[in-house]
């Protein structure tokens, strides 16, 4: 899957990844007014909502981009109905050919940590069947509980070609408190990406391995660092746009092969259509807004790549 | 619901938990066939499956417990039908008037926490109505994205009465791989667990904290060094039984109360007409074995007290 991901990177000249973190409050009213009307203001109606709202954004932007990244807190938000709506939004971005990053951020040990392994990117075996119960392609785990809860992901993506991204260094402000302290003079984030080159080097693709990383937009001198420290892990990079990384800051993200990171935005480019610059969209037309701000998040990152 | 928790542990006279993780493989012949005969060996299958196991061995034990802590991987691993057990067992569960920890381990930053906090323990705004998800009582929240990633459950549990338990050092071999590793002459644990202490300080109830933490059944010499760097945190304590903790190595989780904390059990609870010793009740009457095993675990703990 990392192969695929690489190609589709290339093929689309666009390392970037459209975040599919839908708030109510981001859903235009015309879509809201629809979903509540056919199943009442329940979590049914909302999970509807988000529903065709992801639809929409996908249809408009599924042909310039290799990836989206679902974050499944913003569906669990709204229950069963919710979970519901997110592995719906799975099952069209597959059929779009989309490469699909559950971000779930799970973390657990031994047998739980294979469960959540294969319940999304695995087979479960019922009976004499082997069923994949969500399938994503990608998802983002939390090292806390160290190797004992990456093995059975990296055991998983053996068996299925599948990948995962390690949280390392996150775009939060206080992602510090813990991630930056000092362990014999290193910060606990180098520890931990010393860790995720060595989880990778036993599940390699082509040219880069099936673990990848998560490091935040935010910090782009430690993405430097973290970039000599895992050379073979894609990073996957939250934090540009809303959260205020920029396509300049993130040129030390990538390898001289101009691959190796892939950059995440979610609210800039599913809310475009409420950021300055895209009001002419109005919210009939949010999805085109969508469109607009990825060509432009596209053009501003490969300048700052070519311009490196 | 902290104050809830207590109540119920004195009540019962047991700080016990009995954690609901079923796999297909603990599940008697006659329940996984029953299931499979109705919805066939699918998704729908297995989890009908889990959730009339569940239920077998909530009636065999309800009344001899105050808290069940359903593990939310073992309920993903079938997709949304397993998800849709899960949110059945908590219902079911609180018609039981069991106190409900959803171990979730989830961590995330800012919106996203907070749509986590709000997805399992609040309530979501649709339209005009507000809606409790999954609602359980407290969840297990994982601590690597700092502040960011804590304050928005806080804040869910103040508004709410609920509560979460921190994970600071978990029970599994590798647990110290980042936990252990020393920041300015002490464990990242024990930082953790300052911050636990610090997080849990703005929201008590009556004599404990709306914050606890996890702390594994086998590390006893650092639970005792936990349990004094957070007084008011009950401490849900995973590992007793199956992972190799026993009653006497616990009695330092404890404060002079005889409370703060709750111990786990799963495999040895749910599976226990498996385990040496009950052989005698076999497969049929496995919620039988389960109420035996409870009542074992609730004396081994509580001599474990009273000869402190």
């Amino acid at each position: 899957m990392i192969n695929k991901l690489v190609k589709k990177i290339e093929a689309n000249k666009a390392p970037i990844v459209v975040g599919l973190d839908p708030k109510l409050d981001f859903i235009p009213e015309h879509i809201k007014q629809k979903a509540f009307a056919e199943k009442g203001e329940t979590l049914a109606g909302a999970a509807e909502a988000i529903w065709q709202f992801n639809k929409g954004i996908i249809d408009a932007t599924h042909d310039l981009i290799p990836a989206v990244k679902p974050q499944i807190a913003m569906y669990e938000q709204f229950g069963v109905e919710g979970v519901i709506a997110f592995k719906k939004t799975v099952d069209y971005c597959k059929e779009k050919d989309l490469v699909i990053i559950g971000d779930i951020k799970r973390g657990d040990i031994g047998s739980t940590s294979e469960a959540y392994a294969i319940g999304h990117l695995g087979k479960v075996q019922v009976g004499s069947n082997r069923i994949a119960p969500f399938d994503e392609d990608f998802v983002t785990v939390n090292p806390y509980l160290g190797s004992d809860g990456i093995d059975p992901f990296v055991k998983v993506c053996k068996e299925e070609n599948k990948g995962i991204f390690v949280l390392v260094k996150t775009s939060n402000p206080s992602s510090g408190e813990f991630q930056d302290r000092l362990i014999d003079g290193k910060p606990l984030y180098e520890i931990v990406g010393q860790k995720v080159d060595e989880w990778g080097s036993e599940c390699m693709g082509d040219s880069y391995s099936y673990v990848g990383a998560v490091v935040g937009a935010t910090y782009p001198e430690i993405g430097k660092v973290l970039r000599e420290i895992m050379p073979k892990a894609y990073i996957l990079v939250p934090g540009y746009g809303a959260q205020g990384g920029k396509g300049s800051d993130l040129v030390h993200y990538f390898n001289k092969d101009g691959l190796g990171a892939i950059v995440n935005s979610s609210r800039g480019i599913i809310a475009a259509y409420k950021q300055p610059g895209y009001e002419k969209f109005g919210e009939e037309a949010y999805a085109d807004a969508s469109r607009q701000a990825v060509l432009a998040m596209k053009e501003d990152i490969m300048n700052a790549i070519v311009n490196k």
